[in-house]
């Protein structure tokens, strides 16, 4: 890629970027937007109904910038729960390493690398430069310079770790003055036993409270053993259901709608008063709702919410091993109420086990071969095939603009619509791994997603091979870097296009949020019913958290490759930043609080950034004839992992 | 390596073992080795001191056998602890899951081996034919045998994962009965504090006793802080000494020797009665005594002893996180007082982390660097060297069988000694990890010495390359099925002259104690004290466990590449067992109890050993063309993982 096709790009991108803020600041003012806009102000019955017409409406404004900027952390903090704060540390971490980054790599590497002379096209202009003159591509093998990249490299990793290490110890702080500041929780007194070991004919009840009043009748308060409902709750939707439809009938004063057949779909059979029909259905479903709640205590399931009469009770049963064999009586902290997934109450520690195992292995399957389902219905929609599938679409075929859309854009299209898929399916996975918080299975989700992303946008386009040559290079641990070494470098330009197209019109279609706008634009167009009812959308972080942290690894790794990507990413981090705020406030709702559990999670993503950063560097010296530097990174990596672990036991 | 050769080489080895028995058998009954073969016995003055002369004491008999073998396991636990039981539980399984290999592999699979043409000199007579005729190597590429071989792997590896896990379960149940049947101690009350924040001028006994009774008023009992009394040991020790001396000194009556000059060495100096001048000098110490005990509040250490009312107290004590930052106020479990390790009480949470990643630091590179420096030495003591160096030798080297001599076994003597001093090392590394049990200690010794064992014995043998090349296969995953499966067969008869000598030697020479029976007799040519002090051994679990368990790797291992090593392998599991539980009953006496944590290491490198098995075979069935069979042994590996990964949740 030359210089002039990039800054072509990113013009196109900024574009974009700016129709999409453009009409984003009109569209937000549109009273039937605010569903789409502001559902969280909709739902709290905050954001005022104006009806009103004016010019000021249609005017495109920045107000909403300011809003977004305006607010604390301490009072998003109080207002909107410490997952957010801790997802807005992310933005608040990748522009402090930015930063540095940027300007070591923009003022220090950048014009050493152009200097260089090894790939010898120092003649052509500048629009015609290949970025590759920008890269350490162009240094001269062996070249004192590359010690600079060297010292980059030990400084940045530095940098970070201090950087890592305080934003660890300030979330930690944060999520204690949280728990200190916030009212006592019934979930913080209570714990969840799974696994109670029951005969046949026993009552789990009588068991759960015996044995608690026996071991720890100091602190034991009471406890509620988990009952199969499912049928109690279809009964329930059917009676609800019943009762909207009646009352919509009794509103209706509609005397030709009052009466239907009693038979098979309302043809055959009496004539009779729906009124009256409905009303008596009505009857039997609550008889049976009566006998299916009285007869609720023989459907007891082995699991129980014990509660207690302090927190350090609670926490003492929590970490404390109830029995002799750990499967039975296993305890763990009760998920907030809001949190609770009511599927894996009855199933046992075996099943539990292996359902686990089984989700591992599909992730794993579905991240490392997940191109070549892809690359197949990719190949299926090629245009002779489309021609013979849908023969009336020749004619239109034949056009060379449909054609170079349809060869150009409709693989990418596809590749599209299946990554987007993978975050719905990682909750679909998570789901079974035998949970019982929506929060643990959205950070298991996360992990799940993070790892799918990483290696299908890192190493999957860095070594652009085969699914199997990938694998085959992971198994050959030796020759990672000099393989990555070889590969990585070469793909810079790709990846800087992939941080403006992906990350900046990513971001602010995040801002946009076109599929809702479309589905509220229908809904209001076919349905006629709007405001009844707003859903407000949960915080995606299963599916945003990698897409950031994604492009903190291309950050690390490129440093000190392809200094040029950097202010792509620095300014990728910034409208992140005021784009996600102005989500968080206006758009997303916690459905739940982990506490900052996702830390960890942008944690480790770092340290293993810089690794492989690191492993690159080892392998790029070697290539470079500068064998020493290589031999001097090796303790870098070693450091970092310690690093690792060290910050592991002082936070846990 | 021929049979006959193999035959004279068990012939020699057995003979040894005759001889060691025999010997052993004898010596045990002469008085005076009494100290040596039942150290033990005499500690506890339960050896009657028969000195009268019958002709009884110089008849070799086997009544030490029938000694060894009558104590139950009930009494073994009873008389000797857990961890004797949980030692002689591996040499029981070691048995069981041998004898099961053995008669599949010499009654299945020998056979097989042996009809098959592959290696082509079954023209030879019995004695004459190669010890490969009865390995998987005589069978030829593609066979249909060797699917006989392939349900082999599969049925051992069931039938050792059932004997693992009912093993487990058997010394879990163990663990539980010999908790409920012992009296409770006062550790189990106990839990050990370290890194108490102080600042300086403040008393860590106030802030100790402050904490527990504010958080723990109701299960609080009582703390003592851990005291720097290095000091005041030596000066107790001075005073023990000197009152000894005195003592001496008033019962020998030589008036000659009562007096002796003040100054330099007794030969300066005004003369006087040593008695007078001792018992001054006594006084002075004990003054100092006096001295140090009472400035010991000065020299606390921010550890201490928390005793708490009840075990349920100590555990809920020892298992929740004391305060907000994990590196200060940690608990731990409080060692048993014949435990206790006193170094380590002051050293930070980072110090103890830094000397723990330095000592696996240390502890890889003695493991893969070892035959490196024995190598060279071994290099230095040819005998052009020895010549040069100790030239009054040289007529001696000229005699062929003294040249044979040392060039056959000195550098194998070398190897033993710098092997023998491996557990040492071992204990030495560990004991800077920041342990404070000497339990932890042995424990994590083991370990090291099971990771230098296998390295040295098995890896190092079968690759038979330069460590360096050896590091190289390991960083090469994808090749190391190939790689072992092309090396390890070969080394079969290797092996099992390996089992010959040093298993079955090893074994006798145990029994046999040649080197304290030699320092015993020094000791009472020279210094004419017997019996005055015996020093009763500590079992060497450090260095006997990882020796059982390497036979084990082989047998395993081997089972189906050359199952002729099984009987050999069986022979020494049988003669182990009633060895060391002679060695139990007689000579160790455990200084600690661990309450069998030594089982996990077994059932940990048994899983190890399967996977290895696995890992062959799959680069075996390769070699030998039948891909298939390599790819259906596949899972294996995978679910014996997983059955070890679902033992350990199972049983913790």
């Amino acid at each position: 890629m030359i210089l002039s096709a990039l800054l072509t790009s990113v013009g196109i991108n900024l574009g974009l970027c700016l129709l999409f803020f453009t009409l984003y600041s009109i569209l937000r003012k549109q009273p039937g937007n605010y569903a789409v806009y502001a559902p969280r102000l909709v739902a709290q019955r905050k954001s005022e109904q104006r009806s009103d017409f004016n010019l000021e409406r249609l005017i495109p404004s920045a107000g909403w910038i300011r809003q977004a900027w305006q607010p604390s952390e301490q009072e998003l903090l109080m207002g909107f729960g410490l997952d957010t704060v801790v997802a807005m540390r992310i933005f608040v971490f990748g522009l402090r390493v930015f930063t540095f980054a940027g300007i070591v790599g923009i003022v220090i590497l950048l014009p050493i690398n152009y200097s260089g002379n090894q790939l010898s096209d120092d003649d052509s202009d500048l629009p015609d430069i290949s970025l590759d003159s920008f890269s350490i591509s162009n240094v001269e093998d062996g070249s004192n310079w590359l010690w600079v990249h060297f010292c980059a490299a030990y400084a940045l990793t530095g940098v970070v770790c201090y950087l890592l290490y305080n934003e660890y110890g300030y979330i930690s702080s944060k999520i204690i003055d949280y728990f200190y500041a916030s009212k006592p929780l019934p979930h913080q007194f209570t714990v969840l036993v799974r696994g109670i070991p029951v005969s046949v004919g026993d009552s789990v009840s009588e068991k759960v409270g015996s044995f608690f009043s026996e071991f720890y009748p100091t602190v034991y308060l009471s406890h509620s053993v988990v009952r199969r409902t499912s049928k109690l709750h279809s009964l329930i939707n059917e009676v609800k259901q019943l009762r909207r439809k009646l009352a919509r009938l009794k509103l209706n004063g509609n005397a030709s709608n009052r009466h239907k057949r009693e038979g098979f779909l309302g043809i055959f059979g009496r004539r009779v008063n729906v009124i009256d029909y409905y009303e008596k259905k009505l009857e039997d479903l609550q008889e049976q709702v009566r006998m299916e709640q009285s007869s609720l205590a023989g459907k007891e399931v082995p699991a129980a919410f014990v509660s207690f009469k302090s927190r350090l009770g609670a926490a003492t049963v929590l970490h404390i091993q109830q029995r002799i064999n750990p499967t039975v009586w296993v305890t763990e902290q009760a998920p907030d109420h809001k949190d609770i997934h009511w599927v894996f109450f009855s199933t046992s520690f075996l099943r539990r086990f292996i359902s686990y195992v089984l989700v591992v292995v599909a992730c794993i399957v579905i991240t490392i071969l997940f191109l070549i389902p892809v690359a197949i219905v990719q190949g299926l929609t090629n245009l002779e095939q489309l021609e013979t599938w849908l023969p009336f679409l020749k004619g239109i075929l034949r056009l060379a603009f449909i054609r170079q859309v349809i060869t150009g854009y409709l693989p990418s299209l596809i590749l599209q619509l299946f990554v987007s898929l993978i975050p719905p399916v990682m909750i679909m996975l998570s789901t079974h791994q035998g949970y019982v918080a929506y929060s643990q299975i959205e950070k298991s989700a996360c992990i799940k997603v993070l790892f799918f992303t990483m290696w299908n946008i890192f190493f999957a386009n860095a070594l652009s091979g085969s699914a199997l040559y990938q694998i085959d290079v992971i198994l050959d641990p030796k020759n990672i870097p000099r393989v990555l070494a070889e590969a990585v470098p070469g793909q810079a330009s790709f990846f800087i296009a992939y941080v403006v197209t992906s990350g900046w019109t990513g971001v602010s279609s995040e801002l946009f949020r076109l599929l809702p706008l479309i589905s509220n634009y229908c809904r209001r167009l076919f349905c006629k019913k709007d405001d009844e009812h707003v859903e407000v959308p949960s915080t995606p972080y299963h599916s945003q958290i990698p897409k950031i942290l994604v492009f903190e690894l291309l950050g690390l790794t490129y440093f000190f490759l392809a200094p040029l990507i950097l202010p792509f990413i620095l300014i990728f981090y910034c409208m992140g930043y005021i784009v996600y705020r102005n989500q968080i406030l206006n758009v997303y709702m916690s459905k739940y609080e982990t506490s900052g559990k996702f830390w960890p999670l942008v944690h480790s993503s770092t340290i293993f950034s810089l690794v492989l950063m690191h492993v690159i560097a080892i392998g790029l010296f070697t290539l470079k004839k500068l064998p020493l530097a290589s031999a001097l990174i090796l303790p870098l990596p070693i450091l970092t992992l310690l690093f690792n672990e060290y910050c592991k036991r002082r936070f846990l």
